[in-house]
């Protein structure tokens, strides 16, 4: 099961979100609307609305709030791909040219802003501030992760724990919201909203590991963006914090030699340490033990399709090499 | 009559604005404490919090949503601030180190985002969506008039009237939001309420071309920022769009030249040339008209003590020398 084949289930869903996003951001500016343009080109896995409306669907009737709720997570996850951009450096996005490259930094620092109004002036569309409070709240997160990240930076001491705080706020506080939200607008009751999150919060922490380790192992053909930007701005993930954990004191040092080296081959000599090691392993390990954790934190609801699709996901995330 | 004065007599309720502020920015990561702390340090005039203020005792009795609405446009005005200091590159803000110059471009980036995310997660605690629409509303603009900006970036040919649209949606259509809602949440009724934002739009304009005219010939000791900033950025304003329509073709090449010219004294330059012209004072004369739109827009109100403060207040915005 592919996230494409899951995505096929809710094909018409997912087409009213997009033309919902585009709508969204029209604006009578034509130069807003060339710039808007750039985004659509990067549109990538719809994970987040998909488990808005699989989520929603799971545990009853999708309702056009949903459209909205599905549109309003993929913006917010769009505009920090766009302010991660201008964050990371990165040249290669989605195969694509990002838009600090093609546009400036100033260009990419408005559009990601521009995403981020919009996606709360078009929550606010909703007949309870309940959404938005979450939407609100949840962002909060997302940028402390971000801002504990770069704290970390280049520190080689980066312990798991910290390592896993990054991660749930950066990443997976959304796919726990998306859950919740997709949840409480089907009418979901207050246990069933909580099982939803869970599930989103763990499938989300899988899925950023799986991230972090394609980083460091994935073919940048397949994954379709610039590899090793982890390292290159001094982001330690799991595999290399395992590492340096468990590693003999002599190849610990080795280790923390080359990633402070600033030598362009780094990567390479990085990968091929790691896959000498158990590090991977180890951080495949750990995926697959959120997604065991996501997968439970469904056991309780009903057995329906939607469920089902769900439980495929979290298999998916953590086994992808996209 | 200045700002300071007229702060003076709602000390009280901008006092509950500030601890607002911060306990909102609070987190439970002290990484982001300490860059939120810089943040207060650039804490400005509070103009927009006290037109909110003001609008609402202007048409009623203040409540308790009106503290949180001036928090959230603060902190929305705060965000631009953080954001133009990475488009700008400024080094000097407020008297004080910017963010960017301070810890980098990245945390300038988070920073602005994480007030952008509260400013939204504030404004969800309230009762209604009616705020979160308008905000989220008014936010698009002014990302709108940003992009609008940097799309006619060295455009010498820029007319006025794009100039015009530019300020209006960048600044001052956050100004009419604060005091529509500041009449909104203070029962006023809806010709009331329109009549508020129409002063907020006209005042919001004057004081956007007054901060323009200073740019190019305020003193940089009292302004407490660069100055000259607009033109090293490739921003046209008022004063030199004007002299560019009017002066003769030899001036004008000669103006021309100048701003093309990647020289470190051309704001000096371009200084002499237009205080010999009368372009600064069209650009005053114009705030002026803005002033006297923003008065006439509260000739229908009671005649109160806060009615009397605003009206002090459009005047103050177009002669201030900070």
């Amino acid at each position: 099961m592919t996230l494409a084949l899951v995505n096929e289930t809710i094909k018409k869903e997912l087409a009213a979100v997009e033309q919902l996003f585009t709508d969204e951001l029209g604006s009578d500016l034509g130069c807003v609307n060339n710039l808007v343009k750039h985004v659509s080109r990067f549109r990538g896995k719809m994970l987040r609305p998909t488990l808005v409306l699989l989520a929603g669907k799971s545990c009853g009737e999708l309702t056009d709030a949903h459209a909205v709720l599905a549109t309003v997570v993929e913006m917010v996850h769009m505009a920090t791909l766009v302010h991660d951009d201008v964050l990371d450096e990165a040249e290669l996005r989605r195969k694509g040219a990002t838009i600090n490259h093609l546009r400036g930094n100033e260009a990419a620092v408005l559009l990601g802003d521009y995403l981020i109004s919009h996606s709360f002036h078009l929550c606010s569309s909703l007949d309870s501030q309940f959404a938005s409070r979450i939407i609100g709240r949840t962002t909060n997160q997302v940028c402390e992760g971000e801002l504990l990240q770069i704290h970390h930076r280049n520190n080689l001491d980066l312990d798991e724990e910290t390592y896993f705080q990054i991660i749930r706020r950066k990443t997976a506080s959304l796919c726990a919201t998306c859950c919740l939200l997709g949840a409480k607008y089907a009418g979901a009751s207050e246990v069933r909203m909580s099982q939803l999150e869970l599930f989103g919060l763990s499938l989300g922490t899988a899925f950023q590991i799986q991230d972090d380790i394609l980083d460091i192992v994935g073919d940048a053909n397949t994954v379709g963006k610039t590899l090793g930007l982890d390292l290159e701005k001094g982001k330690l993930t799991l595999p290399i914090i395992h590492y340096l954990r468990t590693a003999s004191p002599q190849k610990r040092e080795w280790m923390r030699s080359i990633v402070e080296n600033q030598s362009p081959d780094r990567i390479d000599a990085v990968r091929k340490l790691l896959l000498a090691s158990d590090s991977i392993n180890y951080a495949r390990h750990c995926a697959g033990d959120h997604v065991s954790r996501a997968r439970a934190a469904l056991a309780d609801l009903p057995d329906t399709k939607s469920k089902r699709l769900l439980d495929a996901m979290a298999e998916f995330v953590a086994d992808r090499a996209v």
